[in-house]
């Protein structure tokens, strides 16, 4: 094992949806890239990767986002400011897109996943909503995120209490393929968050688990 | 940190949508209980955990699992098969019952959590769909367990093709406050499993990175 059952239990319970970030605190330039990775790397149904991320850490573009966020101070004294967006759309011409990453990728004969394609067209054309499908992906690489930060000893604050629209035009999704659909300041705790010693709520295990 | 941030980006490539598990290897209970933690410490919007999970152990009720996975054999030979459900509603009865697990978890007064209650259920009575918002926090857990388990050398595969209809009536959510959302069959690749060797497609942080 990479690390113990224990330790994963001890990062989990760790993290915490930060309240206040210690400004003065940066990731470095290695955990930062290791942290892109594991946003790179999430799964998604298919393969497909239907997102974007926008990652802010100018200050001069952090100092608007607590206007857009309700008043939030977490992205602006977050370290990276992560942004996930959806791609609002699913249709041939991207899977087309991305079984060509595939073939080239794999060293496929440029036909080998024809088939393939065929299927995965004729299902992405049946669907109801692409935006929600893909959105919820999304939220596969938040989880991912989290997760990773806190194997790395790195806070995060998951935020869905952010104004999208403004986001999508500060950050130039308005108009594109894309939408911001949640975001995630990454960074590290002030020393006086008080939420960091709030006791965590969950319901017990045999509210939320049923065993067959 | 708990590793480093090479070995977090190498367990991330060592992950893979496994196509075949090793049915002769179970998973010990000491890593169950810290995966099922995983499961429960998820974080989620509001913190209101709008979810339950199903986990097949049973070989007789796995054995039922391909037939309603169109065809797929992952939660037949996978060790533990997770469904993961989410709340269908969310309503001021349910905003109350986490609010009281809140006061009651902290030591709180019985009303210190008003304000924010009041808050909270008129957020929630806004929405349009809670079954979309409630279904895009299950995704968080989603991504959770897999990384989680990527850690402890666990293999998953995520699997949205499943029949949700035929698993809500075969785990009982059937009627119930509570409908599949996708699974997660969780063990140990097969030693043949071919997937395994398939280099990771993933298109470029150029492609997927606005940087601000």
């Amino acid at each position: 094992m990479t690390i113990s059952a224990d330790k994963l239990t001890t990062q989990l319970g760790w993290r915490y949806a930060v309240k206040r970030f210690d400004a003065s605190r940066k990731i470095s330039a290695e955990i930062w890239q290791a942290l892109e990775r594991s946003l790179i790397l999430t799964p998604s149904s298919y393969g497909l990767q239907p997102w974007q991320f926008a990652v802010i850490t100018n200050e001069e573009v952090k100092k608007k986002l607590p206007a857009i966020s309700w008043g939030q101070q977490q992205p602006l004294d977050c370290s990276h400011m992560v942004v996930l967006a959806a791609r609002r759309t699913m249709d041939a011409e991207y899977v087309e897109r991305y079984m060509s990453s595939v073939t080239e990728t794999r060293n496929l004969a440029a036909d080998a996943m024809d088939g393939y394609r065929r299927v995965l067209v004729s299902t992405v054309e049946k669907m109801d909503s692409h935006l929600d499908w893909n959105a919820r992906q999304v939220y596969i690489a938040l989880g991912q995120l989290m997760v990773a930060a806190a194997m790395l000893n790195v806070d995060t604050c998951p935020m869905e209490g952010i104004d999208a629209q403004a986001y999508d035009q500060l950050l130039g999704f308005h108009g594109s393929d894309y939408t911001t659909v949640v975001g995630c300041a990454v960074g590290y705790r002030h020393p006086e968050d008080a939420q960091a010693q709030a006791v965590k709520v969950r319901f017990s295990a045999d509210e939320l688990v049923r065993r067959f």
